[in-house]
Parts: structure tokens; sequence; C-alpha cells
């Protein structure tokens, strides 16, 4: 089975943000953005990027696939540190440039490579001026050295 | 005030993920992508840019400001519709490209410009290969006609 996308450039405005053809608006690199939550709690877990075979990949194995930009390759979510996601749903917005997962995080619960259930575990403050980091507190659920090499 | 960000040229892998200066990897466009998510349900509203300007604007005021990739402008979130987000708190994720935003969504309470709460008012569902969108049924808490004209 391979998953076909309908083509955003003949939608009208209305079809586009009203319609029901699934018509993703890759940009110039052939992408959109995926924000990735937790089932359940909702958590914005992290922030990465599918292409047309990352999402097709994702919705015919259940399984999350990504775009890894850094190293220019279809990239499944908890290949190297077994924290695969489960897709629970998708949804896309208004315009279609985005999708938005919900998904079961397997393994150690952590979907950061930092070990962290989620990336956002600094919060941004200012002070006289400057914005800095806060640590949140989260904790790590592995250690990456341990899973990833030094 | 002016608020000041660091440069993340200089950083380290691991100043940047671990350290306390709050360094935005804007892209190639001066942006980094934001995701604003509704305080106490945590769901997630809109996504959308943030330039230096729009960041600095948004910690200074409290009210939330983004960059429009469409109008090439600063834009302050219910300028138009009056449904103006004052920021709850603002996080940063591992590689700080992308900023996590919770908010008070003001006005009626929609995020999003087609009157709904949350752009994401559309499933993905995969039906003989095809890829659909269904609608989730989330209610207009506005008419976009009667709020931005025809």
């Amino acid at each position: 089975m391979s998953i076909t996308f309908a083509d955003p450039k003949p939608l009208s405005h209305a079809e586009l943000e009203e319609g029901t053809a699934f018509a993703p608006r890759f940009d110039a690199s052939g992408l959109v953005t995926a924000v990735t939550t937790e089932a359940g709690s909702g958590r914005v877990l992290m922030v990465a990027h599918m292409n047309a075979e990352a999402l097709a990949l994702t919705l015919q194995t259940g399984e999350v696939h990504y775009w890894s930009r850094s190293r220019a390759r279809i990239w499944k979510k908890g290949e190297s540190s077994g924290e695969i996601q489960k897709l629970i749903e998708m949804r896309t917005d208004c315009d279609q440039d985005v999708v938005l997962l919900t998904v079961e995080q397997t393994g150690r619960g952590a979907a950061c490579h930092t070990g962290r259930k989620s990336c956002f575990y600094r919060i941004v403050e200012v002070q006289d001026g400057t914005a800095k980091l806060t640590d949140s507190g989260e904790p790590r659920l592995f250690d990456p050295k341990a899973v990833y090499g030094a």
C-alpha cells in the first residue's frame, strides 16, 4: 500500500481550509513541520519535520517517521534509542503546512535525545534585559552517552 | 527596555542544549517556529513564526507577537480580531530553533482565523490508500466574515 496525498496548488483557499483533501503544503525543501504530543497528557514532546515519504510511512506503519534535516535521510523515531512513537492520531492545520501528532511514546518515554520526556525542558525568563534559560527540572529517563555513545 | 538574545554560533553543543543562554537559532529567513498552547488544557492552538523582534516584543509586553510570512510584517496576535494571547510561559527546545508558548487565549477564545479555538480541527485518515481529512467538530467561536470582512 502506498498512500497518496492531494496537490494543494489547484485547491481554492476554501478547499484548502475547509475541505476533505489532505494536501500537505510542503516548503521549498519538501517538508512540513510536525508537532508531536503525548497521548493522555497532551504535552508537546518535540517538533521535527516530515517529507512526503515520512508522512506516508507514518500513516502506513503506525510508527512515526521524520525527515532528519541534519542527516538528510528518513529517520524512524526510536531506531537507535528504542523510543518508538506509536501514532494515535494525526491532524493538520488550517493552511495544511503543519501536522499535529498524538503519539504513545514507548521505550522509557523519552522523546528527546537528551534523555528527557520532552525537548522543552528550559523556560525563557528575562533577567535585567537579557533572556535566560531556567531548567524546568524535567528528569532524564536515559543516559544519552549510554544510548548513543559518547 | 530592549531584550537581547545570545548568539548561538560561538556556543558549544553542550552550551546550546544544557546551558542558560537563550540563543535562538533563527533560520535563513531569521525565524524560529512558535508552537502555541492553551494554559490549563495544554491544547495546541496554532503554529506560527517569530523573528527576533517578535520574540522581544512578546517578552517585553506579555502579549504574543509573531512574524507574518504572508504579510512580511510583525503581527500582534488579535490586532484585528481582538483575540489577544497573554503569555504565561515561554520555553525553548534542546537545539533552540523552536519556542513553545503557553498562553491565555483572550477574546472569544479562538486562536484560528477560521473562528475555531485551534487551527487543528481536521483529522487525517487513510481511506483506500488516500489520506483524507475528517472534521473533528471544533465549533466556530466567531464568524470570520464578520471579523475580517468578506
